[in-house]
């Protein structure tokens, strides 16, 4: 089994947080987005939408789009559960792993691409749009502290990958000048729990 | 169980298609996006952001994000599967369904909102950026029709939640006059299926 990352992206980084958390190892390989490595013919036959991360399997197959690898994990490392393991507490996950990657994750991904340029080789900045981004996940950010003063983690008493996702969106926002704003006490409490754990390095 | 439902929207359809291959049957609530009835007090209990599709259950839980409704459906109701049943199964179909999901659906989404203005109340529209949205939107089709060549359905030989979301996506893209090109014919092929199967009326 072998990763193919891109060691300062977020994306990739939820899943490298996910193997910490089950303690899974293999091999990585790094790919340079921006130099556009991703898009050359061996890679876009790994993944046609010239995506990272990929998950290649012993036997060739690829498994792109983050929550598909965690979902692939989670099955065949099922220890310690990051998903859920009774029909609520998946649908529970699911709905606040759904709730961060798109109107947090992506929010800040959009704000980021969009304001910054960065890819201006491969698609069209909008920064209007961009800024619009970046003011839903700063709104986004604000429910989560309210859920947060009620939830130990977003999906309630368990950490899940739905908090990977988030943490992986907040760190990221930095380069967007996104924070947790002081008076967000809930928000700030989870975030240095999630800096606290040992896969936070990955 | 009880699900609050628009009837004339792409995202709640995806959860009454999934019910309806599975045969289930539960009360159902109309909620008029377009006069903001989704954004009341009493609908923000239930889903603090707002959005439809919303499934209570029984003891008054909710659950909200047509994937994590989905998810719950699945665990409760296993038959026919719709998720996949092998780890590589349930991560080749949940990676078909992210990519029908941010390449496609909300794509469409996006173009729909920022061009028309249909929410203009309630946020910001780029038209610009609902352009190149619809621009993104059409890329993918092309993609998808090369996948069909060698597929019979999105997650590949068993029907999918995939095949749902790219179905509902595409059913609603004509509301910004994006359609399946003649000369895509496994796409078009994939479409007939689609239509004609009885869950397509839901």
């Amino acid at each position: 089994m072998k990763l193919y990352d891109t060691k300062t992206a977020p994306t990739p980084r939820r899943v490298r947080i996910f193997m910490a958390e089950k303690g899974i190892q293999c091999e990585i390989e790094q790919v340079d987005i921006v130099a556009g490595d991703n898009l050359s013919n061996a890679m876009r036959a790994k993944n046609p939408l010239g995506k990272i991360p990929i998950l290649e399997l012993d036997d060739g197959t690829c498994i792109s789009e983050s929550t598909a690898i965690c979902t692939y994990l989670e099955a065949q490392y099922p220890e310690p559960p990051l998903m859920g393991t009774t029909p609520l507490a998946k649908a529970n996950i699911m709905q606040w792993q759904q709730r961060a990657e798109l109107y947090l994750f992506n929010q800040v991904g959009m704000c980021f691409q969009h304001t910054t340029g960065v890819f201006k080789d491969r698609m069209t900045p909008v920064p209007e749009y961009g800024r619009e981004a970046g003011i839903n996940a700063a709104k986004f950010m604000h429910m989560l502290d309210k859920h947060l003063a009620e939830n130990t983690y977003l999906g309630g008493e368990s950490y899940s990958i739905a908090d990977i996702t988030a943490f992986c969106a907040i760190e990221f926002a930095r380069v967007v000048k996104l924070r947790v704003q002081p008076d967000q006490v809930h928000l700030s409490r989870w975030l240095d729990a999630m800096r606290a754990r040992p896969s936070s390095q990955a």
